[in-house]
């Protein structure tokens, strides 16, 4: 072989990607989010492309690891998890992470979600080179499709008069009508056939009505509710009381697994979490105990595509299931999310997606959902492609943006709209 | 890409290889032992090994397995995994293992052996046809050479008179001067400097007398001892007791979980297995019991090269040691065995291999311990070349054999030596 796989540049570009108005229990999203789209070049000037977090702290890590990538091989994956990247532990530990939905701060999550970036982006580099889709370097894929569930929010029609954003056409959703409305217009446009519905919003008894709603509406379709942490545990058992005959699962309905070993000991309906489990430190305590029953994988903060496999492999060693979490993501990620998905044996639920409310991205051709399903592409690497104006229009709005925006601030962008909104306690309810 | 990396021809050639007179709880290894080669041959002529149990219980599996790997990919490995072999599971599940000493007999046991050859032939295809050493399919080394300790046996000086055997110039060893001799023999032939000794063939103070003597003569230098469960938990707690100061790790005092956490609770000493945990079945009760600190993983076993790196993740997860078993095999293994123990990053101990006591190999050139490491080879693939001739005589002893070789009994081996030798009932002491 004549091929060339050394790291030759890596192109870090930040930008904010237009988001709806879509309520959590923190606040809303702002109207523009932070990521970071990572470019790894090889010396024969193959590119691979990956993307994670785009705040402020992700950027300087970034950039150490970048530095110290160039000149070692495409192939070397492995090696980079033992670089230092220089992630202050000292102010992290104590502090909350960007969105504050997913779980603790730590060190470790925000190195992992860095790597994260470039080991999706070494693979997709790798694949293009060797002429194989990445899922062929994961060990091939086991399904030739990955169910995706609608992502339902409550939501405003827009954002706050005065603040600069971009339009969308999917209106308010602030009570069951509007949460099946929106449900509807998902199904049709894309064919899902489970819904998951972000809670935390309301009071308990006006998400679970929701959820009535949507059982109604779409009878025998699987159904989740997770109002990241906000409930306390006998509100958590209330909830998985009354929704039981119609949840899936219920999704970190209180914080913390002493909480929510709790909640699963009380009640039959299985926890999900993307918020106690998000480390693989944090997968003994909550195994041991039987605190979840899905674990929410995210490439993202697990360190990326082969952490995502070894993740799966734990859950299924101790009879837990295994989904898939998101956040705000372009479709560098939701590739990323199809490969690796497709190569997971005990994926036996829907995987979330928060893409379909992205308007933009950084792609020539966005990835598409099918009967609520995207293809896994056997095109080299990930099987997308960067449009360069694009990148360099998100890019744009980034630079220009006076800071204010540049760390996902989801309280803040509800003060917009309700001014003296201060991030609740937790649990609210 | 203009190559093509559809399977073409699966080559399966059962050998018997000359092994010493090895003593164990069970009896004493046969003077030739069953091993299958497995050869995947792509479209384009390109060949990839592997190497498992060859016993007949694992040749019917393996043809059934090939039938149904001809025409597919040889980038399709975890589809492989999902595909029937046909492994009688009721006949099974009763019995125990052509050895004895690697556990529980099982279907999933002996599905997963099969599969690992051809899993190990499909990688090392895949590097030889993509230019690349395995360990980069696996994610890259992080490490250049992989270290291994001294396997230490009682042992004879020779099979027993009559018996067809090769002879070898070891001697015999069967008190702690030869124990210390052979120790010395090894560390001068390989440069080895941790030590493992297999016990389980004497009462337990003339082990301890070896491991004492042992200690004596290697300062400071690791020690381990493994009676392969020969011991009762108190005879067990009594040994780790008395060698407390001595030993890195005791494997597998005594038989089956249960038995493993009470000896755990009662000892410092770490405990290691490969009998207890050696499927992913059987790790929950073991971890949530804190049963064994070491895990030794065996690709053979568990099903390839990408399942021993999840089983060492999960082992991290856990807080719970990495280590690498061996039994009888050749070089195709051992370069397995070396380039997935280059990938494991929490990899803190020597690996076990019985490869110094095999003088017979299927290829063109041993893989060499200096200092008692194996180098991690980057050439493509596994890095090891087919002797045709060797694989051809080895494979016309498999051939004439009446049978009574063809399936591991090392009590009847044993009878030969001393008739009237039954399988002890465990635990023995």
């Amino acid at each position: 072989m004549t091929r060339d796989l050394t790291i030759a540049e890596i192109r870090l570009t930040p930008v904010l990607v237009a988001d709806a108005p879509l309520l959590n229990v923190q606040g809303v999203h702002q109207p523009y989010t932070p990521r970071l789209i990572v470019e790894i070049v090889t010396a024969d000037g193959i590119t691979g492309l990956g993307e994670t977090y785009g705040d402020t702290q992700y950027l300087e890590p970034a950039r150490r690891l970048a530095e110290q990538l160039t000149g070692r091989s495409v192939m070397d994956v492995n090696g980079m998890f033992a670089l230092d990247l220089g992630v202050d532990a000292a102010r992290l530990e104590a502090g909350v992470d960007a969105g504050g939905l997913r779980g603790r701060q730590s060190a470790d999550k925000v190195r992992l979600s860095v790597l994260s970036a470039f080991e999706v982006a070494c693979l997709d580099a790798q694949g293009k080179a060797l002429g194989l889709p990445v899922h062929a370097l994961l060990g091939g894929k086991v399904r030739d499709a990955v169910e995706y569930s609608a992502y339902l929010f409550y939501k405003w029609a827009a954002h706050p008069a005065g603040v600069a954003a971009e339009p969308d056409d999917w209106g308010a959703a602030l009570d069951p009508a509007g949460v099946v409305a929106q449900a509807r217009q998902l199904k049709e446009r894309y064919g899902f056939t489970s819904f998951k519905l972000k809670g935390g919003v309301f009071p308990p008894d006006e998400e679970i009505a929701a959820v009535r709603a949507l059982a109604e509406a779409f009878p025998g379709h699987p159904l989740r509710l997770d109002p990241n942490g906000a409930w306390s545990v006998a509100t958590s058992l209330k909830v998985a009381e009354e929704l039981a005959d119609v949840l899936e699962y219920l999704e970190d309905p209180t914080l913390g697994t002493p909480a929510m070993a709790e909640v699963s000991a009380g009640t039959r309906v299985p926890l999900a979490t993307n918020m106690c489990v998000t480390t693989f430190g944090e997968i003994q305590e909550a195994f041991t105990r039987d605190a979840v029953q899905v674990v929410l994988s995210d490439h993202h903060y697990w360190g990326g595509l082969r952490n995502t496999q070894h993740l799966a492999a734990i859950c299924a060693a101790f009879g837990v299931g295994v989904s898939m979490h998101s956040n705000t993501h372009l479709g560098i990620s939701l590739a990323a999310m199809t490969q690796v998905a497709a190569t997971v044996p005990n994926l036996h639920h829907a995987c979330d997606s928060h893409y379909p409310w992205q308007s933009e991205d950084v792609l020539s051709e966005r990835p598409v959902f099918t009967g609520g399903r995207v293809a896994v592409s056997d095109a080299p690497g990930l099987g997308v492609a960067l449009d360069r104006d694009a990148l360099a229009r998100l890019h744009r709005r980034w630079a220009e943006d006076d800071g204010a925006l540049r760390e996902r601030d989801d309280a803040a962008a509800m003060r917009a709209g309700e001014p003296g909104w201060r991030t609740p306690v937790l649990p609210r309810w």
